[in-house]
């Protein structure tokens, strides 16, 4: 059996999943773990400007390269920068590898990494945190049965779709264990469901379905995370019915799809698309993640007696659960047993799904509201383009990046990134490493002098929901080398890829918004921009405005 | 009694502790509080750019402020993005509080807070991971005993220098408790030692000192987070003694007094000191803490059976342990005790105390060395000034907003930051936050083209120790409100301070520097200034090459 270092040993297993693009930040204990990064054939490290934009990367990575994000960070300060980052990851389900790099096996025995601890003794505290955000980890501690550990911990990552921890002390990154594993891919796929439990499954789901006098599919988050995305495509197709998709399964049916109704969120969802679904008799989850942005603030009104859920490892039906039984599994004989019907079920379905389209509001004004921009923003993109949008703060500025690097890899779409002048600051200089990797995203800055979200729910004179204004013309330009510099003639930036051109645009009525959105050279993404979108300070979609009354009850007083 | 509100009585309590600048980010389950923090007539919110910088910030108001530093966050999302900040702290023994925005009492009982978790039912992930990095916590439940657990966990704050976490509901900030408490303010001086414990360890420690040639002091950081630093320059003034700081005890001391003898840190020490320091018959060590910066990456070469160490809640005497003997009461017993013979120690001290000067290196070339560089700033910092310099990285810039609104508040000297181009782009949002508050540091940026530290350690010419130039030049003006835009009219912007003016400095040689630090208008702080200097790729102090050195042995393989 031939050898390889147990760092190699790591690359191959995410070269082998896909994984091509790695984040993170140099540190003392992790640079001999970096050397194989930067020298692997299939590999890119991408160097963030922190540690915390770095899982945000590590985490757009994964949802849209559909595989594992890996981040790798040093010992102590620099992993617990990462950990909100990665906590995302497990609420939303994304399988993300947290490579720490720690001190040798050595000094872990010895006095001298006492020091390197909080300075109160305790080991563990850092293990201990990210525990809490991890689905499994390993801390090597010897060769022996490294590999065993990185197998199982990546398929943990892939099989439960969350994150998982792995401590490597610089010693055993280049210690040798026997290669021989790596010419098996990982396994992941989850084992096939209990043949007379699924049965069973299968023959309450089909009693409901054919009572129903009307059943409708919801795609959500979770049958992408648990690779289900063709099998619930199988099932819209075959079963005929009316499909409709939360903010976050969106990209899971196609918009233009003839039986798709639109987007369901909860008490946020629109008059027609409520009615349909509501009312439904037999409601199919697909995947349902229930988080606050993807439920509309968990105001979900579907009763439980008429809901079917598939999930990666369980289902249920009404009150009854059935543990184990899959959705991967169950999903394709779902779909067989719903095929006959299908036909006469779609033309139903014509006559219910609300018909889909962009229609812009009749305003008087030539000031930009939200009201009128998302329409707008509809007509502007492009099948494939991948939509980075709202979530929670900070994070969509370096998720942004990860999800332009994965486009780039699967060549697939522009970026587009939609962030609130609050927002923004709280992780801007991610740019700067778009623009070192001549990255090509729109950024598309919603200037509307503060955090506005916050002003609905409560204090809208209040100083705290203001912030320091940003000169956002020249953010492009600070976050770019300096045209005065000279390029470094060092070998190092030998390898630097080019980076981006760049262009700034203000824009601040709709006739200039709709110029810009409409001309041809804008819409080729050759460079990286950045446009000023200015928004009056009070302006909210409905949407928002609903969903802020309901949060701002819980902050009243008297 | 009077009654007052959950929230009010802590806001009193940190008004009573001197704690008036309070960071952090809002949120949907803090705003309420913020209410209370912006109505207060002695507390100023701060509103940082996120929270791990308002957690540095909060660290660095600490240090200089000498009490409590203040960080508020919002349940989840927010809390953990503060983490490393607050270890930071926790490892260097900075008393912070932690205030977390929770969802109310009523929520917490209901099925809607499970969706706020981590979307797997588990309620106390986010405390356990502060909880590793606190040394007390509150996670209120009911107005009953709010006010005592409040002051329970200040103390714990202030008497053991750490960081504390509280958990704040939405409805108990409102919620009301009895006044009279905060008639009395909260005692937190160390208790008195055990009377004959105490007297066996002074006439030990007499013993000790009398017997040897030779003895010095080395002061350092827990003096003063202990509030001991008036107990510490009265020994050294009774005693005589030589005296020596580390780097984060500097200080203590002043660098004119004639006792004084210059900085110990390991094998980074200059020869003179180390001579002296490393051959002394007995060391007495004033609050060590062990940090790898303040110790020259833990290099002490002090034998344990020649040191005497004071600390906060014990003593040790060469092997022997005094658990319980504090330094608050013990140091004065034992500055009475060496008062005797000191006028003669001090005769003595004269002769061995190596004279501390700033010499200018002889060298060619205009560039800028690190050799030459830092005894020239030596020259031009004024006594009082604050000085933050390395540290972990990304913590500096954070820090240097905390230090900054402290030294205002205190109305002593200037900020001064000293950061490299890499460490710099960790945290640079929160310059913005300094020019929102109308402060006037002088923020030096080190350019050397990247991570030179790491290339140092490891991998000079890895592309990973490569960064994204920035162009520092408009950095000032990228965190200003345009010139362009109109100040917003709002009634929420009427409380905004005065924003800072700015001023942007290149530095390529020596001259240039001297000539700008010896310029009279450029030593006024009636701005915020940006000073880059250039200092070649390749190039550090030897102090640091040293440094690397030692830690680059860890990260080499075959
Ligand atoms: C890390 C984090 N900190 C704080 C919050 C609370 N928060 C939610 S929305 C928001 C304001 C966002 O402002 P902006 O991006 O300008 O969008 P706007 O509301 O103005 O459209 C804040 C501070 C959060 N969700 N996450
Ligand atoms: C949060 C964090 N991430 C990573 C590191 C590892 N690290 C130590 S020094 C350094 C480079 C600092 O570069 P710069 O500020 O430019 O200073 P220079 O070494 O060039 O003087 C890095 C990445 C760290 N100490 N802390
Ligand atoms: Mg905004
Ligand atoms: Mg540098």
């Amino acid at each position: 059996d031939s050898e390889v270092k147990i760092g190699s040993y790591l690359l191959e297993r995410l070269a082998q999943l896909g994984t091509h693009s790695v984040q993170g930040v140099p540190g003392d204990f992790n640079m001999g773990f970096l050397d194989l990064i930067e020298d692997h054939a299939k590999l890119r490290w991408i160097g963030n400007a922190n540690e915390l934009n770095a899982a945000y990367a590590a985490d757009g990575y994964a949802r849209v390269k559909r595989t594992l994000g890996a981040v790798v960070t040093t010992f102590g300060v620099g992993e617990l920068s990462a950990l909100n980052g990665v906590a995302g990851s497990f609420s939303e389900r994304l399988p993300v590898i947290h490579i720490v790099g720690v001190p040798s096996t050595a000094a872990q025995g010895s006095h001298s990494l006492l020091h390197h601890t909080l300075g109160d003794g305790r080991f563990s505290a850092f293990e201990n945190m990210s525990k809490e955000i991890s689905v499994d980890s390993a801390v090597l501690k010897q060769k022996e049965g490294a590999g065993e550990a990185i197998d199982r911990i990546l398929v943990s990552a892939m099989s439960k779709a969350r994150p998982v921890y792995l401590a490597l002390p610089t010693d055993l990154v280049h210690a040798t264990i026997p290669a021989g594993a790596l010419k098996t891919p990982l396994e992941y796929s989850p084992p096939p469901n209990d043949e007379d439990a699924e049965k069973y499954v299968l023959s309450v789901a089909h009693d409901h379905i054919a009572k129903a006098k009307s059943a409708v599919i919801l795609v959500d988050a979770c049958a992408a995370r648990h690779g289900c995305i063709e099998e619930s495509r199988e099932l819209i197709e075959k079963s005929g019915l009316p499909v409709f998709a939360t903010p976050m399964g969106k990209a899971i049916i196609d918009e233009d799809h003839a039986q798709y109704g639109g987007i369901y969120v909860g008490n946020l969802t629109t008059e027609p698309v409520k009615q349909v679904l509501e009312s439904a008799d037999v409601l199919i989850m697909l995947g349902s993640l229930k988080s606050d942005f993807n439920s509309g603030n968990f105001s979900y009104r579907t009763p439980r007696s008429r809901t079917i859920e598939l999930h990666s490892d369980y289902t249920t039906i009404g009150y009854s659960h059935y543990p184990g039984i899959g959705m991967k599994r169950l999903l394709p004989k779902l779909s067989a047993m719903l095929a006959a019907g299908g036909e006469k079920r779609r033309e139903e379905t014509m006559q219910v799904v609300p018909k889909f389209t962009n229609v812009l509001p009749d305003e008087k004004g030539d000031a930009i509201s939200q009201a009128w921009l998302w329409p707008r923003m509809g007509m502007f993109f492009q099948p494939k383009d991948q939509v980075v949008l709202w979530g929670s703060i900070g994070w969509s500025v370096g998720a942004t990046l990860g999800v332009a690097l994965a486009a780039r890899e699967l060549q697939i779409g522009r970026t587009h990134l939609f962030v609130g002048d609050g927002s923004l600051q709280l992780t801007v200089q991610e740019v700067g490493t778009m623009i070192k990797h001549g990255l090509n995203p729109y950024l598309f800055v919603l200037n509307n002098d503060g955090y506005e979200i916050e002003r609905q729910i409560h204090g809208p004179q209040r100083s705290y929901n203001d912030i320091q204004p940003y000169d956002h013309s020249i953010l492009l330009d600070f976050f770019s080398r300096p045209k005065t510099a000279q390029q470094s003639q060092e070998e190092s930036h030998s390898k630097d890829p080019k980076p981006s051109n760049k262009q700034y645009y203000a824009v601040k009525t709709k006739k200039e918004l709709d110029e810009l959105l409409s001309d041809a050279d804008f819409n080729v993404p050759d460079r990286i921009r950045l446009i000023e979108i200015f928004v009056p300070r009070g302006d909210a979609p409905t949407a928002l405005r609903r969903q802020a009354e309901a949060t701002g009850s819980a902050n009243k007083y008297d």
